[in-house]
């Protein structure tokens, strides 16, 4: 006996933040669901693939457009953006806040991962050949300045800006591109009373 | 152009308890996958309704057998359980949670819903009719002795609750069946420090 | 150097639930209070165990009357409650949530504690020979009928059920005093879904 | 009748954090302590306005020496400190954890609170002509060079900034003294995607 419920179980199981309870919901959600909302879901995801592309330059997925084929999303093909700035982020939703604060206008590397502490194999995480052929690229194309290394501020995060400082540091030398993080301090919300040390530090280093 | 990025995530935020921002995450989620992943998800959300009955008794999805084709799901179709005794529940989840506690060996009827407080239509929010039907069918086949009125213990469960007895009053009344609602008390964690003053009635009174 | 903020702070900290951070906050909340704050909070302090009995038959705190010297504790002196019935608690505050439901009109005892799994000499966390002479007293002036014992439905409240039922049992036989405990089942807000086997166990088998 | 449970409970309310159930809860616990520590606590608390100094310098709270009477505190009075850097705090227990940093070597001015946004009599918040007087004395003792407004990132300590800016302005562009208030951007903790756009602003605009 094939039962899809208990099986749509197990795949609804492994979306990332989904238990088996919750993925349990989902399927009887869409059990109730009229006939159209499923055929809208299931073509949606047949189209997913199909129609949307993974920018050979910054390596983030992005809609396909109809007319032509490209192989750059919008961001990439955008040629009032500056091309002396590149920030290497870990996936395609950092992105997405980075853009609404406005105040960016270089260009970004989607590394598609990060480097647990401890990792063995650091290369098999990210696109670790990826970002050093369009960091070159950009150098000699675009005279690159500067890479913003923009990870998370949790132990991976941090990890992972040591890993690509020293992978990027021969390039960087050679060609004088300024590798930067992004600042630290207090960030929205944050008390003194229940800061940790390290924040402190910052804060006051990069005071201003 | 067509955008299945965010298409998609509008459709994974109305899935139950998910916001856009984790719809998002189940979109990129989904990029990230082998297309074999992508193809078991796509065929079975198209098998999901094809090979799922609705049971014609109780009215719970169930996975539809191969060889012949039913219309009653598994436990109902189960002669070893005990035709006196009919559980209403809410939804097919709670269905799982009894059956858990292998202490019922009744049957079951899915109500498909429950009744908010000030609901003017309450009959378009449950089976109404499918619940009346059923449970005069049980009273001449097999002499029906109690209905289990198993509702959630917030104030739209009890209103449910309320409305439930009211329907039945009248069968209930005149075939002499019981109905009867989940015993109140105590439940696993509850201190009494914490507990309001509903709780430590019931539990005073159903002290045994 | 005497350091009376830091002294504080660690009598704070021992105050339940009350970490080295908020007990600090303690100190300097205290540290701007006016000068009458003070004296009221310290002269309160003095006066409380001067001021406050230990009731001679319940075990629970309470006000020291003015006008006389007595050992019993109003809820214990009041004649109109029904000796019959002795309700067995783990500490004071229990009291108050099972008064204010107004539905049991006996009386009350207050073990001080309650005994945890494996606890080696669960006679040193119990008032067990005060609460052994109490129900005999209550035996043979009023004719016990009852003990309930009121426990949090937690490992340490089942686990003190179950030595309380055995240490009672002896007097329970022999005098036909029922032994009873809290009703068990759905509390206030329990959803089925959400619900341990136990609970829904429970539920069931108290339906009514 | 004079109740000093109830009086007590009253009294821990009012406690930074404490709610009534809490209140209640320390006052049994007190009950069941045994004397020593109850005296203790008097004594500590009889002794902790007596024994502790209000800085005439930074207003920190501070345990008073034995041997003689000062009124500086220990950092106020310690010679090796920067006396070209002053930070403004809100509340002594700010100041702790900017001690704990091991960063800063300069003095310390306390608020004694903040300045709610709409507020209209700020003045009455916080220290202000002490912080003035403070100010022009360092500015003539010691050639004051900078002064950190080390406020929360929230919207009552940025007004209190706003607010301090003004009130120092004259002093500062007369003498010549820098304003500035810690550094901003991504705090311990911090990931990208749960960022608000002004967090992920400043983390660009203070990337190093």
């Amino acid at each position: 006996m094939s039962d899809p419920i208990r099986k749509l179980t197990e795949i609804f199981s492994e979306f990332p933040g989904i238990g088996p309870r919750q993925a349990r919901r989902f399927v009887y959600f869409l059990l109730t669901r009229q006939d159209n909302y499923f055929t809208t879901l299931v073509s949606l995801l047949g189209e997913l693939k199909e129609s949307t592309l993974l920018c050979r330059s910054c390596f983030r997925f992005f809609p396909a457009p109809h007319n032509l084929q490209t192989e750059l999303c919008p961001i990439c093909a955008d040629s009032h953006r500056n091309p002396k700035l590149l920030t290497v982020i870990s996936r395609d939703v950092d992105l997405e806040n980075i853009e609404k604060a406005h105040l960016y206008q270089g260009f970004y590397f989607v590394l598609g991962g990060s480097i647990p502490i401890l990792e063995k194999i650091p290369e098999g995480r990210i696109r670790q050949k990826e970002l050093l052929h369009i960091v070159e690229e950009r150098i000699k194309k675009h005279a690159l300045e500067e890479i913003i290394l923009a990870m998370n501020l949790n132990p991976e995060g941090e990890n992972t800006v040591d890993y690509l400082e020293q992978l990027l540091k021969p390039l960087s030398e050679k060609h004088d591109v300024k590798i930067s993080t992004l600042g630290r301090g207090l960030s929205t919300g944050t008390e003194l009373e229940y800061s940790d040390t390290e924040t402190i530090k910052n804060a006051l280093k990069n005071r201003a």
